[in-house]
């Protein structure tokens, strides 16, 4: 139950051309606060509940729970969530024995894109395609519930 | 997905007598505000999510969804909880064609007992056992989400 990923701006569109997937997703927060985020997420034609906890120290490290739940049932709560919400596609690259998430977003927060790796620990080397720009992993401002309350438009 | 219940308060023990089920309850919240609370729960030996929203105009109906998971990930998810809490027993009584749940609180909450019936419109009639008192459906106090910040005890 404990998630290990780092977190990096992206500084073209090229990897767009190398993804094997690409989703739409809308999401909301029935609790945004870092001490214990609650999402309410529909990614195409599911729907999932996430609890994350606050970060370790490093940044790196974080609690997270997820249950996939009935799409109706997720829309339901995204009506109950904090004004605000995220709307994004997530795109999936291959990097060597990696996979990154890539973040494409619209409305409010159009402009950001950001990536995403999981690792296995917080030491784990990974390959970095050529299209990742600086890392962002302890900068707060780059969680999505801290964006769904104050937009990247409005940074 | 809504939930309509009356509350009240209990004059008398004597309710145990006629409970026909008596589990003890722990439980906290990962969001406490009344638009939308999140509560962890551990019944015995199963653990719940459940989320709530704002109470209806007549404090009568609120909207509830509710799915069971595993009691190591509820005890997990208690420990991001907010700080507080709500210890209890919940009696189960019946009368009529309806049943009474009663809870009683223990820790910073000791000496409230607290009898809900849930109904199928809010103008369902239900035969009230003697061990009924006042009613509080409007007060939102009477909230577990509200007691576990604002413990009875404080009041």
């Amino acid at each position: 139950m404990i998630e290990i990923e780092r977190k990096f701006l992206v500084t073209s569109n090229a990897f767009k051309d190398v993804a094997f997937t690409q989703n739409r997703i809308a999401q909301g927060y029935l609790s945004s606060v870092p001490e214990r985020t609650v999402r309410v997420r529909i990614k195409g034609e599911k729907g999932f509940l996430t609890i994350k906890g606050n970060s370790s120290e490093s940044g790196l490290s974080r609690f997270e729970w997820e249950k996939e739940i009935p799409v109706e049932e997720a829309k339901a709560l995204l009506n109950l969530c904090e004004k605000g919400g995220i709307d994004k596609t997530r795109f999936e690259i291959k990097s060597g024995n990696h996979i990154f998430e890539v973040d494409e977003f619209y409305g409010e927060n159009e402009g950001l894109i950001i990536a995403e790796v999981e690792l296995k620990s917080e030491t784990e080397i990974f390959e970095k395609p050529n299209w990742i720009g600086e890392e962002v992993t302890n900068d707060n401002r780059y969680y999505n519930s801290y964006l769904s309350k104050n937009p990247y438009k409005s940074w």
